[in-house]
C-alpha cells in the first residue's frame, strides 16, 4: 500500500437521480475521515466547476446535512453534460485541469456519472498517466438507464424501477376505473436500453401493470403495436402500454422523430410526446378513448419512493472508491456483483475504465418475448431485489427535508 | 330513532382519487355490522350499475381485502361519469333506480362523489320523497378538486396535494441542476377551482418549490406571465411554474384551448398539453431551455404518497354516513368541520344536499396575492394539516398491495 497524500475532488455528471447524492455522501463521508486526503473538493457541476475553479470545500458543510443527502433527489453539487475534447487532437482542457489539481494539491479525483461521464473520467485518468502527474482517479457508476457495462446494475436504477413499477400500478387502477374502455400509453425514459420500461413488468407480475411493452431492444412495427392493442383492447375493453422513448423502426429511426426533434449538446435527440402521438394511433384505430401520459423528470428523482436497497447501494459504491483509491487503486470503475440466490447479496468490486466507458449495456434479448412486447420472469428475478426496502427519510410537516449544503467556495 | 330495515346500496362516481375506497371501507365495514341494514350491495360503475342491476354483494368479500381498500387508489367498484336526466322532464331513470330499490328492498343509497355526483345523489333523494318511497339518501363527498361547498375540504384533497407538493420539490431540485438555465412549467389538474395547483405553494414553503403560480380563481395574460417568466429568469437563471389546467383570459376562454378541445359527457373540455404550450411560449420569448410536465393521472392516483390523515377521514366520512342514515338522517353529505388551532381537528358534520350540489368552491381571492401568480401564507395554513403522516400500507415486494374485491353479483 502506497499512502498518497493530497486533496480530492467529487464531481457529480449527467442526468440527476434519486440517489446520486447517496453516492456523494458516501465518497465526503469516507474521504473526510481518510488520514491520506487532506481536503475534501466538490466540484460545482462537475468537471466544469473544475475547467472553471469553482470547487467547495465540504469540511464546511454541517454534517447533520450531509447525512441527509442520502434522501436528497437530483445533484446537490450541481452536474453538467459537457464532452472533454479528444485529447489526441486539443489538450487544452486537460491541461487546465491539470493546472486546478497542481494548484489544490489533488491526488484523488473520483467522477459520478453514467457511460458519458465515465468516458470523461478515464481521458483524465489517462492524461494524468501520460503526463506523469500521480492522481488516483476513480468512476462510480450512475445512472437511472442501468446501461453502464462491467457492473450488474447501476445506482439510480432501483430507485427509478421502483417509481415505475409503483406508478404503473397506480395507473393501472384509475385507468380502468370507468365502463367505458380506455388505452392508455404510458411513455418511460431510455433511448437505448428499455431497463427503465422493462421496470413496468414488475407491476404487471402484482396484477396490475401494462398489457404490453416495447422496448428499443427490438424494432418497432406500427402495425404490429395496433394489432397488439387492438386484440387486448377488444378482448377486455382496456389497453395498458408501456414504451419506452427510445423505439425505433427497423431502419433506426425513432418513433418519436415526428413528435420532437432538439437534440442534446451529446448529440442525443431529446425525446418526448411519444405518448400522445402513439395514443393518437391508437384513437385512429380503435376509436377508444385514450391516454398519453408521460413519466418525464419525475422518474429520475422521485426521492419520496427510492429503493432502500439502491439508497446503500450507492453510498457503498461511494465509499468504496474511496477506499480503493487510498489503497492505491486507480483508472477504475466501481461495480457491483450480486448473487441473487439464495438470497440476495450486492458486493463492490472495480472494472477498468476502459470497459465501462461508452459501452451500453442492454436488456438481453432472449428475456424479452418473442413477439417483442413483453418481458419474461428472467427479468423480474433480476430487476426485483433492486427495488427492495422504504428508507426512513427525514420529513418535516409530511414533506421531504431535503439536505441544504453551504457550497463555500474553496 | 326511527329504525329502518332494509338493504343499502353504495355507489363510487366521478374521478377517483388515491382514498375514495377508503369511503368505501368505511361505509361496507360500517353498514356490514349495523343490524337494520340487511344487505350491503356495491353498484359497479356507480348510478350505472343500479340502471343496469349490477350489484355487487359486499358480505361475499374477505374482510381481509375489504381492509385494504385504504390504500388501494381508484375506484374498487368501478365508477361512472353519468348525467342523470332532468326529473321535471324526464322520469324514465328515476323509474328505473325505484325498480330496482323495491327489487333489492333499499332503503339506504350512499354516494360517493363530487360535486356533480352530489348533483344526482341530490336528485335521488328528491324523487324518492316525491315519489313516497322510504329511502335515506346519503352522500360521501370525494374530490381531489376540493371545490365541494358546504365542507372545510373533501377527502382526496390531501393525498393529491401531498404528492403534487412532494412532486414539485423534487422537479425543483431536478430542474436546477445544470449551470444552463432552465424554465420548467408543471401543470396540474383543477378545471375552476385552484385547490390543487396551489398546492405547489406547499413546497415552496419548503424552499423548493415553484417561484410562479396561476390558478383559475384569477385572470391569466400571458404577456405578465412572460414577463413575470423573464423577470426571475433573468435574475436567478432559474424559473419555475405551477400551471392549473384551467387557467383562462380575461374573456374566460382557456389558455389550454388551441392545445386541446375534447369534450367529455358533462359538457367539460378535456384538457392537457397547455404545460408544453407555455413551455413553448417561453422559449420563444427568452430563449430558454424549458420544459413541460404534465403531472396527469398520478396526482389522482398515487396511493403511495397518501396523506395518513385523508386515509382516516375520508374512512370516517363513509362511517359517518352510514351511522347518520341509521338515526334517521337523509337528504343530507357528510361534510368536515376543522379546528386548525391550537391543533388540527376535524369532526363530522352534515349539510343538505341542495347547498353541496353543483355549487364550486374556489380559493379565496384574499388568499392569492395581488399579482395573482402566488399564495399567501393562509392557504398554507388551511392546507397542511391535511397532508400530515405517512400510512402504514401492505406491501408486497416493496410494491403496493392493493385490494382486491371479488365483486361477486347479487
Amino acid at each position: 500500500m502506497t499512502e498518497l497524500k493530497g486533496a480530492c475532488i467529487f464531481g457529480q455528471s449527467g442526468g440527476p437521480t434519486a440517489v446520486i447524492n447517496a453516492s456523494a455522501q458516501g465518497v465526503i463521508e469516507t474521504a473526510l475521515k481518510t488520514g491520506c486526503i487532506t481536503k475534501v473538493y466538490g466540484a460545482s457541476h462537475g468537471i466544469k466547476g473544475v475547467l472553471d475553479d469553482e470547487l467547495f470545500d465540504m469540511s464546511l458543510e454541517d454534517p447533520k446535512e450531509i447525512s441527509m443527502l442520502k434522501y436528497t433527489p437530483s445533484s446537490a453539487l450541481g452536474s453538467c453534460r459537457y464532452k472533454l475534447k479528444d485529447p489526441d487532437t486539443d489538450t487544452t482542457e486537460y491541461e487546465r485541469i491539470l493546472e486546478i489539481f497542481r494548484k489544490y494539491d489533488v491526488r484523488y479525483f473520483f467522477y459520478n456519472g453514467g457511460n458519458d461521464s465515465m468516458d470523461t473520467c478515464n481521458k483524465i485518468s489517462k492524461y494524468m498517466q501520460k503526463v506523469g502527474y500521480e492522481c488516483r482517479v476513480i468512476g462510480v457508476p450512475k445512472t437511472i438507464d442501468n446501461d453502464l457495462a462491467g457492473t450488474d446494475h447501476c445506482p439510480g436504477y432501483g430507485s427509478a424501477a421502483k417509481y415505475i413499477a409503483t406508478s404503473c400500478m397506480e395507473v393501472f387502477q384509475d385507468a380502468r376505473v370507468y365502463d367505458v374502455g380506455t388505452v392508455t400509453v404510458v411513455e418511460i425514459m431510455g433511448r437505448n436500453a428499455g431497463w427503465l420500461t422493462a421496470a413496468a413488468a414488475l407491476a404487471k407480475d402484482m396484477g396490475c401493470g401494462p398489457d404490453l411493452i416495447y422496448l428499443p431492444e427490438t424494432d418497432f412495427y406500427m402495425n404490429r403495436f395496433l394489432d397488439d392493442v387492438e386484440e387486448i383492447y377488444k378482448l377486455t375493453g382496456y389497453c395498458m402500454v408501456a414504451v419506452s422513448e427510445g423505439i425505433h423502426y427497423p431502419d433506426g429511426s425513432l418513433v418519436s422523430d415526428v413528435a420532437n426533434s432538439v437534440v442534446d449538446s451529446f448529440g442525443h435527440v431529446q425525446l418526448g410526446g411519444l405518448a400522445s402521438l402513439l395514443a393518437d394511433e391508437v384513437k385512429n384505430r380503435t376509436g377508444a378513448k385514450v391516454r398519453g401520459i408521460e413519466l418525464s423528470l419525475l422518474q429520475r428523482c422521485a426521492s419520496h419512493c427510492a429503493s432502500a436497497t439502491d439508497i446503500e447501494e450507492a453510498y457503498m459504491a461511494g465509499r468504496v472508491a474511496v477506499e480503493s483509491a487510498v489503497k492505491g487503486l486507480t483508472d477504475k470503475m466501481v461495480t457491483f456483483t450480486c448473487r441473487r440466490d439464495p438470497k440476495y447479496l450486492c458486493t463492490a468490486n472495480l472494472v477498468d475504465l476502459d470497459v465501462a466507458a461508452n459501452a451500453e449495456k442492454k436488456i438481453p434479448r432472449e428475456w424479452i418475448n418473442a413477439a417483442g412486447n413483453g418481458l419474461k420472469s428472467d427479468f423480474s428475478a433480476y430487476a426485483l431485489p433492486l427495488i427492495q426496502g422504504e428508507p426512513d427519510r427525514p420529513m418535516e410537516n409530511s414533506l421531504p427535508r431535503f439536505a441544504r449544503l453551504a457550497r463555500r467556495k474553496a
